[in-house]
């Protein structure tokens, strides 16, 4: 596969640009992102679909201009994808030909199970939970689809799009009969989909994967509303329960209070039937919990492209982002397999006194391959910049508790006992005296980096750590022992074995 | 040269390894550091500079451990040097057989001479003042040295150092003899040094490059008291003026006053006699500034090894930092010089109306060759993760306020217009009006980082791009004109050529 690779998007609202680029064989980071509204749908839902010329003007220019700064990239392979409004329109032949001819780039049209299969496949791979419904809006259409511990299964495509629908109602000022219309439509075309979250183990406790510009936008309203910690969108949770008034307020609202709300203008026209799409959609499923996916089809066509002899999933112990960070890193890659080691041996011995879950285990590996990350700018203050390129850098597959946990951990590697900053960042953080522990084992673990065999022991609440005589021990003398609110406390010896 | 090398440095109070890797010919950082307070030379002064059993015991332990580290990191080259305490000590062979017996590692015992020059090869190379007085205060001796627009002038090695005076004068509460001996010492001693300053072109404006553990304790000290901005000491500056009655103080303080002052308790016996000496030396050179240098001998000893056919002077358009990232991350080549270019042109056009400073143009190149850095981390927000980067890890070769520019310039390339946060940041920026300036010639820079053809024009404070017509150009269109409040309001209009 190449090594830099473009994805354009043909939606009915905007056409999209990602270009990602691969560090190694399941590592990859995006590099460069571009987005122009040229709407290309405009006025063709109310012209039998008919792709209008000044919209498709807009779409050759936009794409003459991609192509122009993917080539600048030195991008060898280009995956261009069109959805819905060319999928529709009759007279589609004629503008792929032109953009053939005069971008040189093959317009690929996909049905909208496709569609549904690429928002799918980005979800399933590089969302932190594996199993929920995806739904992605676009302005011509909204797919959803089933993922079930990774593993994609039904999927359906909607003509229900928030372009369309602002065409087809709300500039007609038939608001009241577009929530009528949405109501019926996906009540009879989500049977599939029901049946399957019914029969399924998730049918509770239901996960959505939103994707698409409708909800991204939303989601940045959420978290301006809540002052959230972070400004990273993909991967933020939102509980159903308490939105779902949100969105019946935004899809009520006028210009004036979207605007005054944050929404851009570029976006005031199509925010309130895009969330009718959604808020209908959550309704009708029952859902307990909105993800928001910053990766949608761009993302899956190339992941359909980089694992095609894979089944279309990455392998379950690699992240890609992870791995992109270790690819550009190469350091003391020794140092990171002995700091894991240490991290799995302690969090075995202290995990039952100490009732540290699972996923604590994996934040304690993360950190381990990332520990040094931070000397490659500057070794003064490594812990810090190592702390702040993890919760910047993991991007896919992380929740934001884990990513925070993960930058905490390698924070407080150095000072050794983490500090909590504020109440909101403390919900984004284990409680209180597993997040000590936590940090001791990794503050322990790095102390030890260069011990490849030591003994390590747990009775009465003390930690024997048997090590090869040594000469210096400053590291472990810096250790500071966990301050514990509720658990008793923890002690640790050292002996020459 | 090998790719990684280690430096190693016994002092008479500590002995050091800096671990450096090469990322290209003149690219390069730190990637580790260790510190053991072996204190090699204890009671070394009072028995005619024999080293005493214990303490080369100690310096042994030392070594092996560092040996173990180093070896870890894959270093393929190591350079250790030994300075005062052992061109003193007449048991010397001794020590280094056994080092070399124990340890693998062949000491090499140099001269006064050749540690003056090495902290004065660092300083030239690594600073970003290119004229001044290298001071560096050990353990057991203290060297000057001259440097002239980066050449390597006069150097002397004084037998004063902080654990020399603390073991001959402060242990034996004889501090004003102390006192009367160290100004005694330094007038008969730098004769030349004064000589040469007064014959120079900074007499009456001298840098002093402060090297040495005293002088960084100190610098921490001064950092806290005026709640700096930053937390990296190298390239820190201080205004003699303001500082001697400070250096009074510590002199002759008490333990108490100096732990609760915040110096670190193995500091507390050395950081007196060490700063006795700083004083003297400043007051008797008369200088004006004094910036701190992070780094020394051991950098020294690497830019010896590394520019040994190059006549130890680094090429004047590299620096070793820049060089380093964009070694890292070589994406994005061909903008940067693009980006490069129009700010050249830019700031050659608008340099006369608002008065810019020719530093300013460095800043704005060194901010092109790492415009884009930060999307290696995340594509999203890349501008602030570039400019974390650029902040953190232009390490030699920057003043603060070049850094802090720098950073600047690369965070307001997104959002346009920079903002001040604090006044005491502000200090650290260029005037009000030229950071505006400076940030719209950076921001259009980089809106144009994909035309290498374009007409550039100024004209009644407006500016007139000429560019080749374009199918999309938002990103100049959401330029911000700088908010100017003492210079006349500048405009810009594009036109097709």
């Amino acid at each position: 596969m190449a090594k830099i690779t473009t994805i354009i998007d043909i939606g009915s609202n905007s056409a999209r640009m990602a270009i990602f680029q691969k560090t190694s064989r399941y590592g990859f980071h995006l590099i460069h992102e571009l987005k122009s509204k040229v709407r290309i749908s405009e006025g063709s839902y109310e012209h039998d679909s008919y792709l209008q010329p000044q919209a498709m003007a807009r779409a050759l220019n936009a794409l003459k201009e991609f192509k122009k700064v993917s080539d600048s990239l030195k991008s060898r392979k280009l995956i261009c994808v069109a959805t819905s409004a060319l999928r529709d329109a009759p007279n589609k032949a004629e503008f792929i030909a032109q953009v053939k001819k005069e971008c040189g780039i093959a317009i690929k049209v996909i049905d909208g199970t496709k569609e549904a299969y690429y928002g799918a496949l980005a979800c399933a791979n590089l969302l932190h939970e594996k199993s929920g419904v995806t739904i992605d809006i676009g302005g011509g259409s909204t797919e959803l689809a089933c993922i079930e511990n990774g593993v994609i299964q039904t999927m359906v495509s909607l003509n229900l799009g928030s372009i369309r629908l602002k065409e087809l109602f709300f500039d007609h000022n038939n608001m009241q009969e577009a929530y009528r219309y949405v109501r019926k439509y996906v009540k009879e075309h989500i049977k599939d989909i029901k049946a399957f979250c019914a029969s399924s183990s998730f049918m509770n406790n239901l996960n959505v994967f939103g994707i698409g510009g409708s909800i991204r936008a939303y989601a940045k309203y959420e978290m301006d509303l809540e002052s959230y910690a972070f400004n990273f969108l993909h991967g933020y949770e939102l509980c159903v329960e308490n939105i779902l008034e949100h969105l019946e307020t935004i899809t009520h609202a006028s210009n004036e209070w979207l605007l005054e709300s944050g929404f851009e203008e570029g976006r005031i026209d199509s925010i309130r039937p895009g969330l009718l799409i959604l808020q209908v959609i959550l309704e009708e499923l029952s859902a307990k919990k909105l993800i928001i996916s910053g990766v949608g089809v761009r993302e899956g066509a190339f992941l359909n492209d980089m694992l095609r002899y894979h089944h279309g999933k990455l392998p379950n112990d690699i992240n890609p982002s992870v791995r992109s960070l270790q690819d550009i890193f190469l350091t003391s890659l020794d140092d990171s397999k002995t700091i894991s080691k240490h991290t799995k041996t302690l969090f075995n011995l202290l995990k039952e006194p100490y009732d540290l879950e699972d996923s604590h285990l994996q934040a304690l590996q993360v950190a381990s391959k990332l520990y040094n990350i931070g000397a490659n700018f500057n070794f003064y203050q490594a812990h810090k910049h190592s702390a702040y390129i993890a919760l910047h850098s993991l991007h896919y597959g992380f929740g934001h508790k884990e990513r925070y946990t993960i930058a905490t951990l390698l924070e407080s590697s150095h000072k050794k006992r983490p500090k909590i900053i504020t109440q909101t960042l403390e919900n984004l953080l284990p409680e209180h005296d597993a997040l000590q522990i936590l940090s001791f084992i990794f503050a322990l673990s790095v102390a030890l980096a260069k011990e490849k065999k030591i003994t390590l022991e747990f009775r009465d609440y003390t930690l024997s750590i048997g090590i090869h005589a040594l000469p210096l021990q400053q590291a472990l003398k810096e250790i500071v022992l966990p301050r514990l609110e509720e658990y008793p406390r923890l002690g640790f010896i050292v002996n020459e074995i």
